[in-house]
């Protein structure tokens, strides 16, 4: 059975048991990235029946989704380590198909009814590492790594225009990322960093004194990972250890921003660590060396 | 000018110089929850002139939206604690409308061509506390927190269903939901400590001993807490802040799973200290009281 619209998917080589990767002529990053059809209609001369058993399930997969009545479903890229919605498209079949073989999250341009990869001309490519569709299989969640700065704009997200703060009058004209509560926490210690830099500009604040006193900070981030430990060797209440815990957190992120770090590079140390993914880039950085 | 589909903003009463509330006759949860627009349509006798103030910043906030063809917009509701993408829908201008004054996510249903609230019959409402608009103005975040699982399956949310999964033969038939790195990582804690509950069923991990010996558990705090500030204190390099930071999240994620905390809630303890909506939150449960 030919299905004219998955003939790219042909050209996915099988190079590991659980893994699609690309023909070695398809190349991605800086100007070498095209998406020439010639180059993706690709007979591989190894694991013939394997290709065709996976080309079958991917049709079975893109079968399943729910299109509407423009072969479209809505395409959602979200950041696997900070949870941040990058931005928001739509995919057709060949999209989700072509995302799946280049994990480079890939959409269909309504206004220029073609494919397009996000980072094909920015570089800044979503290197997707899941895929998820919803009950109702008319959503789908590109969950990945981005590479840079999402939107076009060179804001780290598309979403940065707050509806609630505008109404408020809150008059604060600056973009403002949507953030979810860690970010946010973050933003805030940043940003009382910043006003230190600023003699005079601060109002007096607990983590404006933790940030300029380096004593105090590391004596703070003992103490309540002492208070953490003692919720488990006392016997006390879950709700006290979730306290300790959002303590230890808050201290831990005072002294990340005294020393540059961001959230996000923890939680990649643990994905790196933890992840199923994780664990698969690990053997795919092996194999490929 | 009147513009007949914002109607019912009209029925806006400001009760405090920052925030839209409901009039008292409008009542959300439970069997009480109805939407008749005779309790909507409701001539305010206070800060009239406030209101019409308000009115139009909705209508311009609602002009901005670049609205497609059916007059829609892509709606995606997050988990404000923990970034999950709880749901997808549509919304139209009175589906934004009614969410910037229910502060409940409000959509738009394309099969049953009206508005619909995310728990008006579940009673698993999402308390929007911000909504943002994309660079292109055509897709909305609401960014809130849900009373209780957002699927009409009783999942969490609406993206269980893992497709390179499937696609690599991980035979893993149990749904799956989108999570992102922390919630992966606490996810594999929590399926380590259920495999500590059946004798002999699990491999051994460093993860199941820390589970299983609380003196250890608490001296690893401790000890990863000390390399942490050592990392300050000795001027160490910042990748080693942030892997020292890593390892005193994972160690106390142990802690959180042996006394049954989930990570949702420290960060929900995090939102109330700190964030503006948290502050807001608190002087609004003052001004009710």
């Amino acid at each position: 059975m030919a299905i004219p619209h998955l003939h790219f998917v042909q050209s996915v080589r099988v190079s590991s048991p659980c893994r699609i990767s690309f023909p070695n002529q398809y190349h991605y990053g800086g100007s070498n990235f095209s998406r020439k059809s010639s180059s993706l209609v690709y007979a591989s001369t190894h694991n013939f029946d394997r290709d065709l058993h996976l080309q079958s399930k991917v049709e079975t997969v893109l079968d399943n989704v729910k299109w509407d009545d423009k072969g479209l479903a809505v395409a959602i890229a979200q950041n696997v380590d900070t949870g941040a919605i990058l931005m928001q498209g739509f995919a057709n079949r060949e999209a989700v198909a072509m995302t799946v073989s280049s994990r480079k999250a890939t959409f269909y341009s309504r206004s220029r009814s073609t494919l397009w990869t996000k980072g094909e001309t920015s570089n800044n490519f979503i290197n997707v590492q899941e895929i998820f569709l919803d009950c109702d299989r008319d959503s789908i969640i590109y969950l990945g790594k981005p590479d840079g700065p999402t939107c076009h704009t060179g804001s780290e997200t598309c979403y940065y225009t707050p509806v609630l703060d505008f109404l408020e009058h809150r008059q604060d004209e600056e973009h403002k990322l949507a953030l979810t509560t860690l970010y946010s926490l973050e933003s805030t210690i940043a940003k009382r960093k910043e006003e230190l830099e600023v003699p005079e500009s601060g109002k007096p604040s607990w983590t404006c004194r933790l940030l300029s006193d380096e004593k105090l900070l590391c004596s703070k981030i003992r103490e309540e990972a002492d208070e953490l430990c003692q919720t488990l060797e006392e016997n006390e209440d879950r709700l006290r250890a979730a306290s300790e815990m959002a303590d230890v957190l808050y201290h831990g992120m005072a002294l990340l921003a005294r020393k540059g770090v961001k959230m996000e590079e923890v939680l990649e140390i643990l994905r790196r660590r933890f992840s199923q993914s994780g664990i698969e880039e690990k053997r795919n950085r092996k194999s490929q060396a």
